[in-house]
């Protein structure tokens, strides 16, 4: 009884400022479920989710398309590259397709910011919306997922210490764990190149020098070098990136002891860290992935339950 | 007993001339009990069907993968860009490897006219093929969903007028649905641009200047320019064609109350049509697409039902 | 209980070598099985399988993903194009993603030659590897699936003549098909152009030229010339090539009355061998692709069994 008024229940999944903190922890706790085998009851016999990649990716997308056959749910692949998007269709058009369809939910990786409202704001477009990532905006599952390895090593958020190093700037996971980190009672502390960090972050944290930063924190987060989104006109090679900037194998030895090194993947090896600390002990960067897909199946639970 | 007499099997779906009076009607009657929920009970507990799309679609592409599903059938979806077509692997062989891996059906779509011949007259190939549009050819299933979408709307066909407006030459759904629609007894009127029109749809119907057509027809079926398969020599604009050949917010005033508009989508918005007029309370174009799921459960189940 | 003790078990799949005889008459026998109608009683409810083609395929890939099917996997279907290789993420990485996402095995076929011997050392992944190709290297289950088909037609391997004729250094299933046959007690003959032939062949057989080869031997294996993997320095044309080295319709009526034609396909018709004979009573090419089929979920599920 008490589990079923727990239960999570959301209409889309757009951005972690949408969520209460008993949302996100009611998230947490249900994927730690799902982790130790717990099975969904649908309410229909079949559902349908499409999985609309505009972006590429491995993690994010083959890790929906196993939580979703985890659910039993029917998957619906989107590649735009064969699709009517060739012949100019808007994205808008597509999700309105989709709807026509009978799809219920749309996981959606799309390069322009905030891409969702215009869909969300439709009479005609009935599917839901889970936000893949938007451009430099967000990436919510992802940064639930990382709330969730967290917990699942600390057992609570407040007044741990993280560490959320490099480029943030074009980080969207950075910017919505900052916000749902401090909210939940975590200490926040930047580090990285002063060109990829932007004022505004000072109300969720402060900069600190690499070195100073690494003794001092419960969790190191390390954000790719976002290659794809750059110009070029970087100031460093990816030696020096590792060298100012980076968890090299030295830094890594002045860490607390119980202290654990995340990271959003596809990890730049031997530059955010060095290559033998991507599977060392202290790192969570695989039961990041492993518990994506539990978060996953939380988020689309909470999805598909709140679909009348 | 009355519907297992009714039930429609097929050997392949090429074209609609193939197709009788009675199997068309057949055709839409299942769509409409499957769009009340009707379950298809399968002779055998396995079917493949796979989705062969060698030009790009979303909508016809997604409709059939989600009707495959909706019957409980694997579908096997093949992308050429990944295939031996790279390594100059015909169609035929394509064909032939997919019946060799015990597929039974395939949907496809190509760019050449008739592709299907070769494919049916031999003896080795034993899938059966449905399809997914041929070059400018025809594209059967849509025409069957948009007659679904008629008889939905109206009851029946006989003496309905329907206009047919835009770029017929290069439309499969416009040869389709002409010769159909003029055998239910339906009365067609043609518009468009007289450099998109030919002589031989005289024997379907007549050409009328748009402003003369609105107000007469029942259904406003409006045709896709198809910029991809133009030379780029046309002598309008965008705004100069929905001027002259477009549905107008003004133009679809004058419409009858109870005719509703059609499109095989995608809509370039504000060209064929006015973008308010797309998912306003005379469009079809979204009942479309959903009727579509249905009608090629209809004729799956039809092309499975008819195999040995 | 003969049945049970029978059953093979595998690791993973990566080469012919590590086969032992047993096992790969169990193989044949649980693949015959299979095309007799045998199901998979499978140990969990449910199995991930992922196919990653980083090389264009059709048959490979496709008869993996039926076989999967078939057993009642879930596949995965993962495209590079699509995916973070495109940010730069490397083969391990990708495959530790699998991993971490709770994949239980992995078809791969990659350009590089003995990529799996990274995978298989990491403490990391724990996916199992079934190698779908490796460069110039092997094609293990392509070779499996040739025996079964010539132990459908022969009963046995012994003093069996097998000729492997054209493009030998470049063909991954020549190599595999060579040390297999020759263990089983076949004898091996070889024949083709002398620029794709190697000293190191000659511990497996001998060279013939091709006339005298033709009405020796009971299996003419023909080799496909692999276009996309030569510099196009050869010193023939297609015509040429098909009247010196290929399989034309006066050779053809030189063969055994009781002697088959295999092609791995796609064939280059009229190349490697007459375009009338490829569908021809002595040709075995579309048997070749059914089994294919039972051999991969044989494969499969020696693999699936064989985790913990």
């Amino acid at each position: 009884m008490a589990l079923s008024t727990d239960k999570i229940s959301l209409k889309h999944l757009l951005t972690v400022e949408a969520l209460t903190d008993q949302e996100v922890m009611g998230l947490i706790k249900r994927a730690q479920q799902f982790k130790r085998g717990a099975v969904w009851q649908p309410k229909k016999s079949q559902y349908f989710v499409a999985n609309l990649f505009f972006e590429n990716s491995t993690r994010t997308h083959k890790s929906f398309e196993v939580a979703e056959r985890k659910l039993g749910i029917d998957s619906i692949e989107f590649d735009a590259s064969t699709s009517s998007v060739t012949k100019g269709e808007s994205l808008y058009d597509t999700v309105l397709t989709m709807s026509a369809l009978g799809v219920d939910a749309l996981v959606i990786r799309h390069s322009e910011e905030n891409y969702y409202n215009q869909l969300i704001q439709s009479k005609t477009v009935h599917c839901s919306i889970i936000n893949g990532g938007d451009g430099s905006g967000q990436h919510p599952s992802q940064s639930l997922l990382d709330l969730m390895t967290i917990y699942e090593e600390f057992g609570q958020f407040n007044r741990l210490k993280i560490g959320i190093i490099g480029d943030i700037t074009h980080s969207r996971v950075a910017k919505s764990n900052m916000q749902l980190l401090k909210r939940l009672g975590a200490e926040i502390y930047f580090s990285g190149p002063l060109e990829w960090y932007e004022q505004k972050f000072e109300v969720y944290g402060h900069y600190l020098p690499l070195d100073e930063l690494v003794p001092k924190v419960d969790v190191m987060m390390m954000l790719r070098v976002q290659h794809e989104r750059h110009d070029g006109k970087e100031s460093f090679s990816k030696a020096e990136y590792h060298q100012e900037y980076g968890l090299t194998v030295s830094r890594s030895q002045k860490m607390k002891h119980a202290a654990i090194i995340m990271h959003p993947a596809p990890v730049n090896r031997d530059v955010e860290l060095a290559d033998s600390l991507v599977e060392g002990l202290q790192s969570r960067i695989v039961a990041q992935m492993s518990n994506g897909v539990y978060m996953r199946m939380a988020i689309l639970e909470a999805i598909l339950e709140g679909r009348v």
